[in-house]
């Protein structure tokens, strides 16, 4: 069982509209909603496994949440319940242009013993985790220093643990030593300083990170590992929407590390469902097709360490 | 007891963002939610008189609707539940122009057997009131002359109807005879074929309306009834959010004719109730200062008929 937490759960909605236009009225043509979240974006991908998702859930959106999270085949819920309102997230999809403009909520308050009951659950949950996968942003309430105390309790309970968050989150976390993280090229950067994806991906495994695998967007991931050093890249840049590209890609390398696959078969995999999902019509799926094809068609060039 | 009908409740989200930019993504700074739909608003300004809200209402989001709904005092509910989810509409403020970009969930299908438990409920409410309004857009599934057919209702009970929608359920409510219409220059000249407002409500009475008053926006109101003709015009042109303006002039007609109060005593207080409306700080709120300020301030000239 892999454990995804999801401490800003959110009800994502999808509006079609004919063309946004500024401060203009507009007749929504299509309304879908989706629980969401990086970690349930995660655990959703990794369905085909069988595995448990915890995090907050609370007032009326998160009633929603949990009864389409319900829906989803392989997906156990163990969501910690909250007196806030789950955060939406509005997409708003312009059909002329294909485009997305993206409206987030920031996320309920989150009370000292809502806090502490998350933990207890958290804690309750690890032993039976073959790995857990840290996603998203924190919610308001919540110390700064969370996923840093997350990442030491799995550790010492000897389960491999991936952090994929921004900011200061991160630049703990990183400093309690996670196994595996997964910035995009900004987050990187601003947990490094250095705008070198090579340069910076060092520097985050000196401050703590045992492998950091780069999302470099179209151009596929970069990985150091104590292993060696990879580039995954697709066979052509790939478009689309890629609204849960990253954490298909999360998916891929977590159902890899607890499949014991080598690192240059983690990343085709990881590279395959990221295209796989950008290629998906609707944001946040992949399409199973692009995905088989993708697997024979990344290319992985890199050289294994001496050491 | 005022009977004011909501077919397509909505909770009315608004989203504060610093500046809203097409195809980017934003940070949500500030949430607020509201129960909305037209019946809703006017129910809401209603509320220092006794009076009874009925509507449909439904899904998860329905029921944060009525909870919302059960805290305005003055407000008694007896929305009708239905299976599908009560429409969302999102406002997103944008804090450098003050402007307002609209979103509209076009609401829930109705089946037909909501449809009925809705008539059903309508004719046990109907005896008890003072005077009905029927506002707002009709949901998906609600037949074309629902309007029409709730107002020959309320006539064969003798209790004034006033009816405030727009298109084919306008048109067809106006022929079966309502003691007022209040619709606003496009909806009028869209009944009508006739941009000139005066012309186009003398058609309009023609076509079935006991009164008519047309909504100018900052230049006030036009009403042209069995008793005469009006114009009721603000000092000077409001400036502000024109969310609610209309439907607060519909509650202050609704309350002018149970009061009995000449025409030209109810238009000012129309006038000022939405004025009051247009500079109060939250959408579809009206400030009490402005509206008694207004109430000595607005001007109201015409003449009264011959007949």
């Amino acid at each position: 069982m892999i454990l995804t937490v999801t401490l800003n759960t959110a009800l994502d909605i999808t509006y079609r509209v004919r063309s946004l236009r500024p401060h203009a009225s507009h007749r929504v043509s299509e309304v879908t909603e989706r629980p969401g979240g990086k970690g349930v974006n995660v655990a959703r991908v990794l369905a085909a496994l069988g595995h448990e998702v915890t995090g907050f859930t609370g007032g009326a959106t998160g009633r929603v949440v949990q009864e389409k999270l319900a829906a989803v085949p392989g997906v156990v819920d163990a969501l910690v319940p909250v007196s806030g309102a789950t955060r939406r997230t509005v997409a708003v999809v312009d059909d002329r242009s294909g485009d997305t403009t993206q409206l987030n909520e920031p996320g309920p308050t989150i009370t000292p013993s809502e806090w502490s009951a998350f933990l207890a659950a958290y804690d309750d949950l690890l032993p039976a985790a073959s790995a857990v996968a840290l996603c998203g942003s924190l919610p308001p309430g919540v110390p700064v220093g969370a996923y840093a105390g997350m990442v030491r309790t799995a550790r010492s309970a000897g389960i491999p643990v991936l952090l994929d968050t921004s900011g200061e989150p991160l630049r703990r976390g990183v400093a309690a030593r996670p196994d595996i993280i997964k910035p995009n090229a900004d987050e990187l950067a601003e947990l490094t300083g250095s705008h070198d994806p090579l340069r910076a991906t060092q520097d985050a495994r000196r401050r703590g990170a045992g492998a950091v695998v780069a999302s470099l967007g179209p151009e596929g991931l970069l990985a150091l590992t104590r292993d060696g050093r990879w580039r995954a890249t697709p066979p052509t840049p790939v478009r689309g929407n890629p609204t849960g590209a990253g954490d298909a890609a999360v998916a891929g390398l977590l159902s890899g590390l607890v499949e014991h696959l080598p690192w240059p078969t983690r990343l085709t995999r990881a590279t395959a469902l990221a295209a796989a999902t950008v290629r998906a019509p609707v944001a946040g799926e992949f399409d199973r097709g692009v995905y088989e094809e993708m697997l024979t068609r990344v290319t992985v060039s890199g050289e294994v360490s001496a050491a």
